[in-house]
């Protein structure tokens, strides 16, 4: 059973550096605005020089590059409802408000001293960021920037001591609500925003140490990969009464595998009708279970360890991106017969995959290449390749439509 | 088996009333464009002036109204995939392009003598218009209104004498298609955009009179009521080679019934998880099937003739819309219990109704009332209440990154 705690609502802001709300910072451009829709942009992270590209995915080409992110390793992005303004989460415990338009930096909070990404509420309010160091979520208006409330990831240790958990995999759910994990408490908390005062749920005891989350796209069931055991934790939202199941038992340590190069991200799942595609932890494996009742069905061969496994909108595609030494191709799986039908070679290190909202095309970020290359999926045809700074995680603005993304 | 046609590809567009295409016309506000994202924005049809009201979903107010549409009875629209430009279908024949940020007119065709709808090709290029007098379909550059392909809806009578059918249900589908049934013909067809020349694949006797269309959201399957007969015809769009096969025998004629006053539409099918939720004929029940093997599983009373049953985004709940004289209430159910949950009575003559891109807020236009009332669906709280002239259909632009809609 979840356990309630209603939390005090913090409305100043004074133990942030607030850099900068409202004004441009000396990095970026300067130019006035464009008049233009803002449904075929797109962010891509340049991790070496803590810059983004901004792109559009109708011309297929750079718009600009803005810098003045901090540290973006590892960093991801979510879009305002309006699809105006990108907040990327940096690793630095920066989070920055770009204007797609103006290619402006309109605020900037080094929130915490590590975060790892965070999430947009269903209504759009507000912006939560999960923190490593020191631990916990904070909230803020997406207008403002002000901090509308401070959660931290407090756990009673086995000592009896109290101190901070790592908040891994924050997203947002139906009900304006923000879901997360705690590293080290094995915990999964719900953040309800969407009365006056929010209220906090936590489920204990899911699991050793989650480490990453997915939530499905229509917001049900919330998983969290675990990293001291094995198996997966899953919430359903739609009945949080029955608190957390574990499910997928043998996933992880239970089977035989390769050194793993690199934890597989969980945000990649693909789901594909009722079928479920996900990678395998260290094994040349993508797995397929059964979304009805989480039992797997299905291994398919593949050419490394997959890190990103991701369905085409359509659902008839899944492409995978792989761990070093690996991580040179990328291979697309048809859903339907259950095999590898393509591998491509799109550049040194690839690390992001992005389609284009309705499917057409796929961007692909390949670092040390310095290039994002451009796909028609049904073709596989190259159809561009755009220069980019040591590209990572690519984010189009159809996401600020879709829950959970 | 489908019949390949190639068509020969129309560069000018002589035969049309070409007007204004490029510049504003008269009617709009002539104010600049607002520098703003579009990822909020909507449009409702406002049936009676022919115009169309352009709302913002964040501040749920109406920004403007813009005439100049022509006709709007049963009017329907699509979005640009930048979500800029909205394309107005009108029941004239009218194609009217409209520029979301600066209230203009960039482009009007008057393109047959009366039209039903439409749709924009999955790669952003094309809008496809279905028509019924004379019938067939014209596709359009989007860009820049020219014609480039037409297709007449010919078919060979009984008599042996060749004439056109109207055509209803255009969507769109992966792989750059329009999908679209004829009428009088009783036949399916697709229409392959993605090549240098477009590709016509024909359908014969899918069934009688195919009244309007609906396509999943994954862009799979392609499902036709029939008026003509009982069932309906699916098309499974990743085997077309399997032919149109007849689904839910008894859906239709086959049932004892009332009075039909208005024929359900069939866009609006609500599909949550392995459910299919949609209106009988003439019926006060929702009916349930499974997506799987398309068997029906329930039957869920409701107080009128169903007309419009959608899902919210989360697929927890199915808004139901009904026909004269019940067209005062709106009903929800959820898609767990089954049962009815929520009847609300927002005013007179409720038309038709859209859900914000994640689901927190519904948008229903009340006709009669000459108002858009607008809910929170988690609480079935009344937030505003926006004038509007005899509005009927509403369109946000998320719809631009959906394949069908």
């Amino acid at each position: 059973m979840p356990i309630a705690h209603p939390l005090k609502t913090l409305l100043a802001a004074g133990a942030l550096a607030l850099l900068s709300t409202g004004q441009a910072l000396a990095e970026t451009t300067g130019q006035n605005g464009e008049l233009r829709g803002t449904g075929d942009l797109g962010v891509v992270i340049e991790r070496a020089t803590g810059s983004v590209a901004l792109v559009d995915t109708t011309a297929r080409t750079v718009l600009r590059h803005v810098e003045g992110f901090g540290d973006l390793s590892h960093a991801s992005v979510k879009f305002t409802r309006d699809a105006r303004h990108a907040f990327v989460f940096g690793r630095d415990g920066g989070l920055t408000k770009l204007d797609l338009l103006t290619g402006e930096i309109d605020g900037r909070v080094v929130q915490s001293g590590n975060s790892i990404g965070g999430a947009i509420s269903q209504d759009g309010r507000f912006v939560a960021v999960g923190n490593y160091e020191p631990g916990g979520v904070k909230v803020f208006d997406t207008e403002t920037m002000e901090l509308v409330v401070d959660v931290p990831a407090d756990y009673e240790k086995a000592d009896g001591t109290i101190t901070q958990a790592k908040v891994v995999g924050v997203v947002d759910a139906p009900g304006n609500r923000f879901v997360f994990s705690l590293f080290e408490a094995g915990e999964i908390w719900t953040l309800d925003m969407s009365g006056d005062e929010p209220v906090l749920d936590k489920h204990r005891d899911v699991g050793r140490e989650p480490y990453d989350a997915l939530i499905t796209a229509n917001g049900r069931y919330y998983i969290a990969g675990l990293f001291g055991e094995d198996g997966m934790a899953l919430l359903d939202l739609w009945y949080p009464e029955h608190g957390v199941q574990r499910i997928l038992p043998d996933y992880g340590q239970g089977e035989e595998r390769l050194p793993v190069y690199k934890m597989p991200h969980l945000e990649g799942w693909a789901m594909a009708g009722d079928l479920a595609f996900f990678p395998a932890v260290g094994r040349h494996e993508v797995l397929v279970a059964d979304s009805d009742d989480w039992s797997l069905v299905g291994r398919i061969p593949v050419q490394g360890q997959p890190i990103f496994v991701m369905s085409r909108p359509d659902e008839r595609q899944v492409w995978v991106t792989f761990a070093h030494p690996d991580n040179g191709r990328v291979q697309v799986i048809d859903t339907q017969s259950l095999e590898v039908i393509e591998t491509l070679a799109p550049g040194e290190s690839i690390l992001h995959k992005e389609f284009t909202p309705r499917g057409e095309h796929i961007w692909i970020s390949a670092r040390d290449s310095n290039q994002v290359v451009v796909y028609d999926t049904r073709t596989f045809e190259e159809l561009a390749r755009l220069p980019a700074q040591s590209p990572s995680g690519i984010f189009f603005t159809n996401r600020a439509h879709r829950i959970g993304l």
